[in-house]
């Protein structure tokens, strides 16, 4: 007997026969003796639409009202799954966010759990309840609804998991588990049975986007074991667990890519100490991630070009801020540059093997491809390149490594 | 200054367009000075919708959950509306049920109102601001979401206007007001400016679907003036209040028909003490509403004819319910008539006024209509005819009584 928390996203309760196929796997698993606790998403589309109602309410809304209207999209859907549950004579009942109560701190729309009060849930676990569970809202200290942000029931899920000391939290998704890159590049990509919270994070914040990166990092904290599976198919998905549950670790787990990438690179700035501060200060006031960053050797000690990467969708107005601040920061000319793609090598097992990064640039060299910046961390490796050699970079570096099924 | 309680419907909230004009009425008010509560119902549609949903998943359902997936519609509404009138410049915020709270008893689906806890929204009047309240919703003993039964928007809108002691509680609708008769049948009919909670009583439960019997009993109980107006049009409405407020009381205030009746007759039934608790007591269990009743007087003092009204769409229950019980009561024969209607004169005039019944069996006579039935009670005569006849006698009464424009 284990206690699980499983948790379904939109397209898996996009209609009643999906939600019908929710209520069988549910209803497996209490079959099997386990306490289970399932955590829905709104009715894809929902959500979407009262979204749009609010804009067209008021450009400016205000963000309690817009939670206490995107809340209802959950709220929905788990009495519904509660009412299918029951029919099939499994006993379930729904909790809305404020009546677990699921405690937030009071920031409307992108709210953060805080609390969990999970007694009365527990109780009814013992007498063979399912608890459904609304995801993505919760309860302010204003007792206003909140919302956790878009993606956000994976986070209600990961906290309810860990509030329940659960044994495993399930992310259904329509995907079948995380691989070890993307199989739509390399067909020849393998699903990743075990992968380390680290990696994962990794991975997520490089665009495979399975899972919510909060969530990620909430399950990291209160060492949750999450499985990413399929909601349409009965295969095992990939589990992210500790690193000390991973027996025989892989030195490079993945290859992740991120095209929504761009490049500034400012052309004679001073090279003083405080001008790297200077530029940055601003960015990061106008809400800018700035993330690769390179400083080239100066000629003369006085001069030097500086390279760093932003989110595409942010490109034009990093321009308009770095113009705007020129005077405290003199350069000659800047570069921008949308066409450029961020490669990632990742993996745990680096830490403990020299050698790696070596290997990447090998197998990019021997394809030709020019490495415009790079960065590290303890468990990656980054390049920018340029964007036309994305595939080709992948699939090199997934056979590099061995990755290859 | 007063303080008023506004109501709207379904039609009235049926899009944003008109969640905008809704707010533009609200904002009038509150220009004027008043205090102002408004009462929402779920957009047109939007409640069938989630009942829709709610027997796909479960015929049998839990009223619970239920209650949980239905009250979602009002609750959308209500953020809307508050966010259109924030954007108008009105402060205003939405209040759920539970968030009053609004406390019923646990009756889920069909739950009366218990308390109403005004503290919070009295102390945000004093603060300029509009409590925008979710229609048809409560909250349970069990701290669950419980909801009024259909219609139960008006029932939340009297209830708070009785808890707020307002001056007022307009409920607008798709209809300008009462009308004396169904002005389809009468175009002479006219708008009644005013009318008494019992007329009212009489009009609503007689088939004039303008306000729901339940509220209209309980503005009675608490003295709530109500006042019915068009949601589309500025005219004045028709106000239900006490019968002091009315200065010039007509004898007759209007005419009401129900086409929703069944004749049940049942011939030679034992004349004795006692048969008629045996046959309305099984009807009773079955919850069939029996309404007017005629007993002929038996000739040989042994055998009489029986003959009562039932809702027409309970008819074939009650013949099964009777055919059932029939050792319990033996009769020769059993006839039952689909094709009656029931004509009724309303008014409180009439406790004061004799003459009001034998202007109202000429008036019938004098088109050739025959009476089935005939029930009185202090301020209504109503008598079954034949369907076919419905429009000849309601636009005969009218005239008699000098209802005509």
């Amino acid at each position: 007997m284990a206690r699980i928390v499983k948790k379904f996203g939109g397209t898996s309760v996009a209609d009643m026969d999906r939600i019908r196929n929710v209520a069988r796997r549910v209803k497996a698993a209490v079959d099997e003796g386990h306490e289970v606790a399932v955590v829905v998403s709104a009715m894809a589309g929902t959500t979407d639409t009262l979204v749009g109602y609010t804009r067209d309410a008021s450009p400016m809304h205000d963000a309690r009202e817009y939670d206490t209207v995107v809340a209802a999209g959950e709220q929905i859907t788990s009495g519904l799954l509660a009412l299918v549950l029951q029919d099939m004579g499994v006993p379930a009942r729904s909790w809305l966010g404020w009546q677990v109560p699921i405690r937030t701190d009071g920031v409307h729309g992108a709210a953060r759990i805080e609390h969990i009060d999970t007694a009365e849930i527990e109780n009814r676990f013992k007498q063979g309840q399912v608890a459904v569970v609304a995801g993505f809202q919760g309860l302010g200290p204003d007792n206003r609804i909140t919302t956790l942000g878009r993606g956000g029931s994976d986070t209600s899920a990961v906290a309810l998991a860990a509030a329940l000391k659960a044994d495993r939290c399930d992310i259904y998704t329509d995907v079948d588990g995380v691989y070890t890159t993307d199989p739509r590049i390399v067909p020849r990509a393998q699903k990743i049975h075990r992968i380390t919270y680290e990696e994962m994070l990794e991975m997520a914040s490089l665009g495979a986007k399975v899972l919510q990166t909060r969530s990620v990092e909430m399950a990291m904290k209160h060492r949750v074991r999450v499985q990413v599976r399929s909601s349409f198919e009965d295969t095992p998905g990939t589990l992210v667990v500790d690193e000390d549950e991973i027996v025989e670790q892989q030195v490079v787990s993945g290859i992740a890519y991120s095209k929504n990438e761009a490049k500034i690179t400012l052309v004679r700035v001073q090279d003083k100490p405080g001008t790297a501060g200077f530029i940055f200060t601003p960015l990061a006031d106008a809400n800018i991630n700035v993330d690769m960053i390179v400083q080239d050797v100066s000629e003369d000690g006085k001069m030097t070009d500086l390279t760093f990467t932003v989110p595409a969708d942010d490109l034009e107005r990093a321009v308009a801020v770095i113009e705007k601040h020129r005077d405290d920061f003199p350069f000659e000319r800047i570069i921008a540059d949308r066409d450029v793609v961020k490669v990632s090598v990742i993996g745990v097992g680096m830490r403990s093997h020299a050698g790696v990064a070596a290997t990447m640039f090998r197998a990019l060299a021997e394809k030709g491809i020019n490495i415009k910046v790079i960065s590290t961390s303890e468990i990656k490796i980054s390049v920018l390149i340029d964007a036309a050699y994305t595939e080709l970079a992948v699939r090199a570096l997934h056979t590099a490594y061995g990755l290859d099924a």
